[in-house]
Formats: structure tokens, C-alpha cells, sequence
């Protein structure tokens, strides 16, 4: 469905050739200050033609708020927000009124709905993602004001090239504890902040877009200053949820937290993060952070960190041997320019579904904390 | 929360040490045959001490219907199962009055609940996922009864030892296309089907043990049958929502589906799975299947195949230096013997876990189906 | 929360005097013709100022459809509407910056979120009911073409003045096989159909305008052709979810479905309905309908009717003895004109409401039938 | 389904005649004393066979906790409860294997789900609300140490016999303020605490026990100590919530809050609750409570009271002519003896229903509370 969230609940509406797409934000804390300046920032970052290694589409996507502030402050009513769809262009698509594009979602939606956009993805357009990333801007907003969250992702491969990030990897621990969004965006249109691997990353993008191909890559993103105690067992653990709001996202493969697939291999006696008393905040914290900041389901003050997979982009301007919707073989070949990598765009996308994930469960939490402090008796 | 799904959903309780485990399982279709036998085998699988491999606890774990079925035929109304809790000894766990153990629920439940279970891992521990197991199985008879669905897991990589599981190797579609619960269960304890590398998980595994350490794994499930066009754009695509259900799990740190993380690496041009005619089916199919039988969130016919990181149990025989609760350091020991590999005992939770997600957009798209058949004006 | 329903859900957005106020709809079955066309009239019906019973506010609402239709058919995505707020004139309300109005939901809502909107009802205004007619219109649609579901309104009772609605009647349950939309409409601006008492709520509306105060009234509605088997015990009974649909209203003060609150003094041989043979249809139909259509919270193929209470609107031209916000006792004058009966503008919003229930019970019961089908030994 | 509430949410199975009925209850906040001397008081005087105005049907009812407390404190994690089924006598309910008992849910059933249970009610029994009063018995407990709130129900009419429940009459709003449970129970087996009418409601109930027939009536209900903010606009309003809870009881037909359905005729001027500072409280205070403790959907800190219709029970000794499954007429006659009136019973059942409410609704607002504190910047 098109909701997401249980306290913090986003709606989204919207295809990529219709008016408009937008959302409808549920659950919104009353008094905070809220305008468009908070959200305008995460909706251009997710903008495409912000280089020469992304597509020239040029969308304003400039969100309007229609409801739920006054006079600067939210009311506590829902927030709904629309950007309007501008350029379109749908003849650019027009032969795959013969072809299902392959590894798109054309057929499946034919499948699913017995019908589909005429151009275009619809709603498996990555248009789809402003509505969650307007809402998640405003969720980033609430972490912050509410715990000073700071949540920061960052390309960390492309294709074969990777930096380190090995989860025992003490620079890499050390980079998740200081990565800032202005240094990920002043690293280039990579968005990859090690520049020892950033140049290659480049040049694997260049040679798949002078070939019309593609290439894929990893967005790994960390959150520093989660409140302790957030994610509900048993089957919404906070990973469970980030799992499910990242593999939601259009073209992903793949996610892991903490150690992920590498901790496998690392035997219990090593992957335990041990217990240590932390004098600063007079608090227990551990030593190593394997765990990815979250045990039993549970953040518990550490760094949260994880990663994506995106598949390399579908759409390719070479010509692909495929079938056409009735069954006779041919060759697809879709006109215009593509974005050769989309994974640097999905930067802001997964950091505001990352907040979405987040508020909603800070919320969770902080009802029965309350109801908690009210009916103890021990 | 406790629930998952949303017309066929479970909902669990139960603690390690508590009286009984169970569920209620709400959205079970009427008129099916339904009794203990369906859904015995499945818990019998999950049980610890199936073999030498395993820890020598030895629970019953039979499984008891208290409601939602008359002559063994299912009513429509809600399906309450519960297994008693036979073999807890509580004392086992005594030393962890004082330590909260390292990358264990202990901790982190304190902080979010203001206490914890007094022995054991209370809500985290692994006897939480009887009731899924149990509620899974029924929708495994519901699948298999409705589409012939089959869905099979099995170990596909202990430690550093790994099967190949290369998306684009002919051997391992063929090995998905084909491995059943039986040859998977004959393998042996691992649960691994390939016998080249089974040998030397099982040596890894008794080197693990015999350290008093642990170590962790992969486990693959494949989806042979599944209907197409399950799967709910946009944030309940079926890649999101088996995410979901797999990081739900007690010690997973990642899930990938179809090409996975190492698709990321694989260009467009070869990652695109073109579509074919199939005479067989006289519908279109596609020649490879990177997608992973997936496509814009929706299923498209082909084999679902996906792959969940297990970590090393946290739980070890050695002494692990780790700070008290109250903040001083010291050493923890944990007594008793411990299963020095959980993986293989996942493969029946996640089965069931993938069938509460299929059983359960299945019904979702029929309620579509049905309702777009009665509007359908064109 | 702003959303309602399960697998046919709307989601609504918007204050009084906002941008613009509207709703976002998920579960619209693909391939139904759809345009504004279908969804104006249930607008320009809950429309004010449709004549002088009614308040001068003419507002145009116009409906936008944003998403989730192409050349007039539905895709199956999610069904985007605004309509713009234009005439707010928020002076008009200045006086209540001191005062909280009373039995409205200034004080309430302030109370409730530390701040309410600035002027006028915010949130709990009658235009955020515009979201829901201009959904429920869509959901009336596909029930008249799945079902032929025909669902009628109109006023039964203004004040001390009602038309006969006696359950055991023969005229009243006469009128209910008959009633239309359009002789609700013809009737006049009162919407009661019986000519014999519509006389007289005319004049008890009039002498409380010309008293510069308000007076309620009862709103009463039919569903024919119900399909056999909608509602979800034990829950989400028919008429638990008509009631929670109902009293989510403005100004609602009670529900009452078949022989209702006068039932409660039929004795069990007069109120139970017998079963007999219908050749017409050849199955078994009842031979009274106390039961209002429903039996043990499923429709049982007879006429759903039920009653809603309004209450006299709160807001009144007449001065009011009050006490302002920082307790001080004062007198309230609300100033411009009122609406002395809003009790006839509320058919078209009890019928939309309906019909957003049944629309989201029959798309769940089509999801059960169909897999019973599938699993169905027996 | 079978579900009810979003952050403390109960789960229910079982039917008339299955192993046990019971219920999980999930968001009990951790730290709670609770066993089952907090449940068992409301079970028990929900039991029928009472007194001679009852049943003889003698059921136990005795509740076990499985899950969820230790020691004698929540955990914070689901409660699990069961309570088995022990006098079914399922031979009783033989002739209705020919028969749908009128106005019983026996056909209804065959027609939603395909089949029913063999004997008795099945799931739409009044064992079904067993796991209901459980539930509520916790959340009952919750608002009680959370804020002190007082809920009381008592019959307040019988068949034709009624109390003054005049919304505007000081003697019912006194009495409003000051009935206890104990009050009630010791009016006797009718609960109804008004002696005048309670001989009059024994001796109808003992004419239509003679008659072999049932008489319906009405329970009302008062809530004290309501924190103020509680309801959640716009769709999930206290007064929709607390409606769509009656109406989901077996029987019920009707429900009114505050002035109810005679507030249609009370015209505004008079309807409209003043405010008034309240020295006590240091507070606003409505000077009357025609609203009935709500506003706009939020409760605003007067007592809530409503009234809910239970209609003439369906099940009475007489022989009823009435038509076989198969469409033959016949005279169907319940065998053994049966309840003339089973309103009194409502009694616990409603109480623990508008717990379930609102404990629901309290914990959502707490979480705003606490949110809205965290990001106020004004």
C-alpha cells in the first residue's frame, strides 16, 4: 500500500506523468517550526541534472505545504504537500508501448493492475520517491530538534570499485563517527567521501555511460545520536524496519547493518561487542560495534550503520534483445540520455526513509515510556 | 508490536521461560483441512538438538490448536496455537544477574523497558519464533494448497566456507530450480545440499565448538510457484516486506534478494533479464533471472530467491572480559554447552517466515483481482 | 490518525482555511472508469449555500484529481485529490482569539495540541469532511458496478419534528425499498422525503434562524443490494464500523442500526426475523428486518438501514455567556450568519461514509472467497 | 478481524466450544503489577448464572497469564491469556443443525465463510468477548494508576422500564458523578442502581422469562477522571472509537454519548456547554455536559457518559416458525433454558471495552505530548 509508519505515518499518491505527486505526513508533533526551507533542501539534493554524470531532466520539484502549519509552526494536523510534475515528455517512451522494458517494472504492473501507465514508470517511477523524501525532511527535522540525530549516507561503491568498509575497520568506524552531509556533497557528484576511491568511481561511471550501459553501486548510511531503546520486538526490530523501508526503495538489492553479510564469518568470540563503563556519559557503551547499534532489535546508543544495494539502472541506451508484449523476439533500444548510475541520487532518499523509520518508532517509544513512568510501582 | 500482516497476520507471545508460547493466526481461509500434523513438522525442524552439531536441550515443542477449527477443517476465524514451555532451568543463567551479556537483548531491554527477564532472553530468545513457525506452516499448507507453491532454504555458507550462490552461475539457478526439503534435511545437519563444501562446514563448525566459540552463516530460500503479481508498491513491495520479515529474526544483520550485493558490480546490459515466449506457459518469461523473480516490487513468475546473514551467536562457552551492569569491569563465562551455530536451525523460520509474507499479499492481490473483475469497464 | 480502511484506505489532509484540503485514496481497483465527473455531485450536494435554509459561504470545490487515473480509467495506484480552499474570510472570527466557542473544539484542541489554528474550526472544521465525500464518491462507484449497491440518505427527523422510522413499519420499510437520491433532492432543501412533516421542519428551522440559534436533527440512510457476507467479526463487525465511520463526523451524538434503541423494547419472538424461502431469488431471505441487514455482524442480504444523530450546531448568532480563555466571564456574540440546521448538508456525507466501509469490507470478503476457493478439500 | 487498537492492542480467538478461548494483549507498559487477581473479578461477574434472573450454565472462567509479567510485574512484553472452554453440552444445539436460528448469525456465517461451527454460536458466541474482558481488565488497571479514571456501568432501562437518563437533568448528572461498581452490584442481579425502576425491570424480565421470551435494554456508561486531549481527529474520534467498541458487542443496536439522539431537539442556545473557571482545578470547566466529555472528538476532562441499545436476546424457548437451511418451513424450538435478559451481563463487558479504548487513546497522546515537547521551539 502507500502508507507507511504507524504513529509517524507518511501517504504517498503520484505517478510520473500525472499532475502531481505528493504525501499526506500523519502525526506530526504540534509547535515545531515548519516551512518549505526545511524541506526544499533533501528534494533538491535528490534532484536529477545536478552534474554531467546524471540525466539533464530538469525538474524544479519545488514542494508547496497545504495544510497542518500556520504562520511557521505545525498544528499537529496532517501535513500534505505536493510537487507538481512539469517535464514529462512522454513521447521519449513511446516504443515501449510494444516492449515491456526488461528487469522494469512494465509487465509485472500489467500483470498486477491489467494495466499501466501509458509512458513511463508510473508508479514505479523513481518520482514516486519525492513523496517520502518531502515527509522524511520533515522527520529529519524532528530527530534533530528532539535528540540531535544525525543521519548521513554517503556512495560507498560503484560497480567492482569499493572503499573500505569493513565493519572491524577502525578508519572506517572512525569516518561513521565524523561524515558530514556538506563533506559527502563537496566530494563530488559521487557522493563518495574517500577520494582515494572517488576518481575511480568516476571513471566506472563514464566508461558504462559511453558504452549505454549502466552500473550499480552502495549507499552506506550512519545514524549518530539515536535515542537507546528505540525498535519493537519482535517482528519490528529496527532493522527489520530499516530493512523493509530500504528494500522499498526503487532498484535495491540488498541491505545490511552492522557487520552484515562479512559477520558471518567472524566468530562469536570477536563479533560480541563487549561492556565497557563510559565516564563521559557515565553510562555503559561497547567497546567494538559490530552490532550496527542495535541488539535484540533495540538501538543502544551507538552509531547506526548499514548498506544498500542498487542494481545497475535499467534503463540503457544500447539496444537490448528482448520480446514484445505479444511474444514476438526484437530489440528495445530507449532513446533520450540515462543517468548511467542512479545510486548517488538515492543518497538523500535513503537518508529521509532512514528518519521515517526513526520518528516512527521515537514516537512508539516515547508512549510507553510515559505510560511506563505513570503505573510503575516498583 | 506483535503482529505481522495484514489479512493473514500472527500474532505472537511468549517469553523463554514463561508458561507457554503461541499465536493467533487471524485471515485463515475457511474449508481447509487443518490439523497438528500440518503444522508439527516445521516446529519438530526448528527444535535444538537434532543432532550432535546441535545443543543437547531437548524440548518438546508440541504444538496444541485451541480454537479456529472443527473436524479438522478450518472455520475462517482466528487460529490460537500454544506450546508449553518444558525444559527452561532457569538457573543456567545466574551469572547474567550481574553482566548483561555482550551482543545479547539484555541491556538494550533494560534501557527500553525499565527491566528484563530474570533468566534467559526472555522475549529476544529464539523460542519467540515458535509461534511464527507455527502460524507459518499453516500459510505454507494455504500456498501450496493454492498456487502449488514451494518454498525451500537451505545453508549456503558457514563461516568463510560458502557454496557458490553466484546469481549468473548456471549451477545454482538449476540448484534453485530443483532442491527440495527432503535432499536439503538428507544433507545432514548443516542443511547444506552441496556436498563439496558441506564437509568442511561441519569442521568448521566443531572447530567453533570445540574453541567454546561460534560462528555465523548464510541461509538461501527459494520460491518455486509464486503467483504473479504479489508484491504492493510502493513501500509493501515483496522484496520490502521479505526484508522485513528476515531482519525480523533474532541474529540476522542482512538480506539480499535475486543478484544481491554482488549485482551491484554486474552492468545493465547484462543485468537486465529480457523477456522470452514461453510455449510451455504461453506467456512471456525472462532468460536469466537476476531480478530474482522480482520486478518493481511485484512477483513476475520466476523463481524468488533470496539470501539472510546470520551472525555468530552471541552466546559462547569462553570467558568474555565485559562490564557489569553496575559498571565494573570483569569476566562472564556463560555456563552449559551452546550451540556453536544457529544457522542450520533457521532454515525452517525462514521458510515459514517467507510463506506469512506471500500468504499474506496473496490475499491482498485476490481481494484486487476480484473487485477489478466486477468494476472492469474496458 | 487521518486514514481509514483497511485495503480500500483514504487518508485525508487540511484545515478551514489552508491551501487546500483533499484526500489521497489507496485500493481503487485498476481499470475503472474514473473522472471528476463521478465525484463532483457528492461535492456540490455537501455543498453550503445551496439555499436560504443554508449559510451564503459559496464555496466553489472543485475537484482536481492529481493521480492514479489516465484517459479515465484508474490504474490501481493511489487516487490523488485536492480541492482548493477560496473563500476563508478568517476576520469573521476574530472575536474567538479570546474566547474558546463553546461545544466546539477550540479549547479542546488546544488542550490537545498546546495550539490551535488561528481562525475558524482548523482540522475539526466541515470542510475536512471534503476529503472524505470526494472518496467515498469513488468508493460508491464501485460498489453501484460490482454490486448494483445502492446507498440513500436523507433527514428523518429536525428537532421535536419526525417522520415515522418505526422499524416495524410497513410504510417505513416500504420507503426504504424505494427511496432515491433524486426524491431526496426534489423534497427540498430540508431532504425529507415525507412531504407530511418536511412542512413542519421547514418552520422549526426558520424560527430558530429568526432566534438566531440552531436546531439538530436525525439522519437516516439505506443500503440496498448489499452483497451477503460483508463484516469481519468480532471487531470489525458491519455496524461497528458504520458506527465508527458515523460518530466520526461533526456534531454526530449517537447511531442507531435496524430496530435500534426502540428495539431494545420489542420482545425476542417479535424481533427476531424468521427465515423464508424466496422463490425470486432461491435462497432464504427474512421476513422482517429488524435485524437492519445485519446478523452477528455480517450483512445478510437485507436493506442496511441505520440513524445518525446531529447535534444543534454549536455555532450560533446569539449571544453566549461564557468564560474567555484566561478564565474571565464575558459574553461571546459569533458574529455574520449561520447555518441554523446543518443536519440537511450531512446526507451526502453519511452516504460517502458508508460507502468507504462497505467499499473496504467487500474488497476483504472477495479476498476470503477467493482463497477458500483455492484451499477449499471439502 | 480479530484485532483492536494501535498501541495497546488486544488479539482475541476461540468460539463456543473449542479447547480454550483467549487473548493476546500487546503495549502493556513494563513495570505493572499484574496477576490474575486484577482479571479474574471482571471475568467473573461477566459469567452468567449469577442469580435466578440467569442461566444456569455454570462456566469457571478462571484465567491463566502464559506470557508478558514475572513475579508479578509486566514486562512489557505481550500478554498471553487463556481460559478454558469447560460446559459446552454441544448436544443442546442439535435441531439447529436443520435450522438458522432467526436473527442468530448461523446463516450469515455459512454465507461469509462457507461453513459455521457445528454447535453453538461459534465465534460469534458471547464466550467470544471473554478475551475482551480480560484485555480490558489490564487496560482498566492502566488508566486506573495511571490517572485514576473510573469507568461504571449499570442498566439503565430494561424492555420498556427505564431510568431518567435525561442528559439534562441534575439527578442523573449527580448520579453520574457518584455511581460505583459496588453500588451497581448491590442493586442486585439487574444492575441497575435506580431502585425505583430496578422491581419493575425484575418483574419484566421474570413476564418475559415465564413467556418463554427476552427483553432487551440499555446500559449506560460514565467515565470519571478522563485525562483531557484524548481522541485522535479526524477518523478515530474518542466518541467513533468508543461507538465502533459497542457496536462490536453481540446484541447491540444502538449507541448515544452525551445528550444523545433527545440532543437533536435541544436547540442550541441550550445544547452549547459554557465554560466556566474552575478555582478547584484552576481550570476551564464546562457549567453543563451536554457534550458528554467530549469536543471535537478529544475528551475535555468532564465525565463521559453514553449509552449503548442491546436488543432482545435471539435465543428464547418458544417454538419460532421459521425455514430450514434448505428453504422448508418449520418450527424451530431452543431446547434448555435460557437468558430472558442479557443486558445485565453487558455490564463488565462494556466497562472493559471503554477501557480498551482508551487506554489505547492515552498512549497515543502521550506520545504527542512527549514529541511536541522534544520539538517546540515557540
Amino acid at each position: 500500500m502507500s502508507s507507511f509508519g504507524t504513529l509517524f505515518r507518511v501517504t504517498t499518491y503520484g505517478e510520473s506523468h500525472c499532475k502531481s505527486v505528493g504525501c499526506i505526513v500523519d502525526g506530526v508533533p504540534p509547535g515545531m517550526k515548519l516551512t518549505e526551507d526545511d524541506i526544499q533542501p533533501q528534494l533538491t539534493r535528490r534532484r536529477p541534472g545536478q552534474s554531467k554524470l546524471s540525466t539533464p531532466r530538469n525538474e524544479k520539484d519545488r514542494v508547496e505545504i497545504q495544510s497542518g502549519t500556520e504562520n511557521g509552526y505545525t498544528l499537529g494536523s496532517p501535513i500534505g504537500m505536493i510537487v507538481r510534475n512539469e517535464d514529462h515528455r512522454p513521447h521519449d517512451y513511446s516504443e515501449t508501448d510494444l516492449y515491456p522494458r526488461p528487469s522494469h517494472a512494465d509487465w509485472t504492473y500489467i500483470q498486477k493492475y491489467g494495466r499501466k501507465s501509458a509512458s513511463g514508470g508510473g508508479r514505479s517511477s523513481a518520482r514516486e520517491t519525492i513523496g517520502r523524501v518531502a515527509a522524511g525532511a520533515v522527520a529529519e527535522k524532528i530527530l534533530r530538534l528532539a535528540n540531535g540525530v544525525e543521519i548521513v549516507a554517503f556512495v560507498s561503491s560503484i560497480g567492482p570499485v569499493s572503499m573500505n568498509r569493513d565493519p572491524q575497520s577502525p578508519e572506517f568506524q572512525q569516518l561513521l563517527k565524523t561524515i558530514t552531509r556538506e563533506q559527502v556533497d563537496d566530494a563530488g557528484p559521487i557522493r563518495c567521501p574517500d577520494s582515494s576511491v572517488s576518481d575511480q568511481m568516476t571513471k566506472v561511471i563514464e566508461q558504462y555511460r559511453d558504452a549505454k550501459d549502466s552500473i550499480g553501486g552502495v549507499v552506506t548510511c550512519v545514524v549518530r545520536n539515536c535515542p537507546i531503546g528505540l525498535g519493537e520486538p519482535c517482528f519490528d526490530k529496527l532493522e527489520a524496519q530499516l530493512a523493509h523501508a530500504m528494500l522499498s526503495l526503487p532498484a535495491t538489492k540488498g541491505f545490511e547493518f552492522g557487520s552484515g553479510f562479512a559477520g558471518t564469518a567472524i566468530p562469536g568470540s570477536q563479533h560480541n561487542d563487549p561492556f565497557v563503563f563510559d565516564e563521559a556519559s557515565q553510562r555503559l557503551k561497547t567497546k567494538t560495534n559490530n552490532s550496527g547499534g542495535v541488539q535484540g532489535g533495540i538501538s543502544n546508543g551507538e552509531d547506526i550503520y548499514f548498506s544498500v544495494a542498487f542494481k545497475s539502472a535499467a534503463t540503457i541506451s544500447q539496444e537490448q534483445p528482448t520480446a514484445s508484449y505479444d511474444g514476438a523476439d526484437g530489440v528495445l533500444a530507449a532513446r533520450g540520455r540515462h543517468d548511467p548510475s542512479v545510486t548517488p541520487r538515492a543518497v538523500p532518499i535513503v537518508e529521509t526513509m532512514t528518519a521515517l523509520v526513526l520518528a516512527d518508532l521515537l514516537m512508539v517509544q516515547k508512549a510507553r515510556e510515559s505510560m511506563s513512568a505513570l503505573v510503575r510501582e516498583d
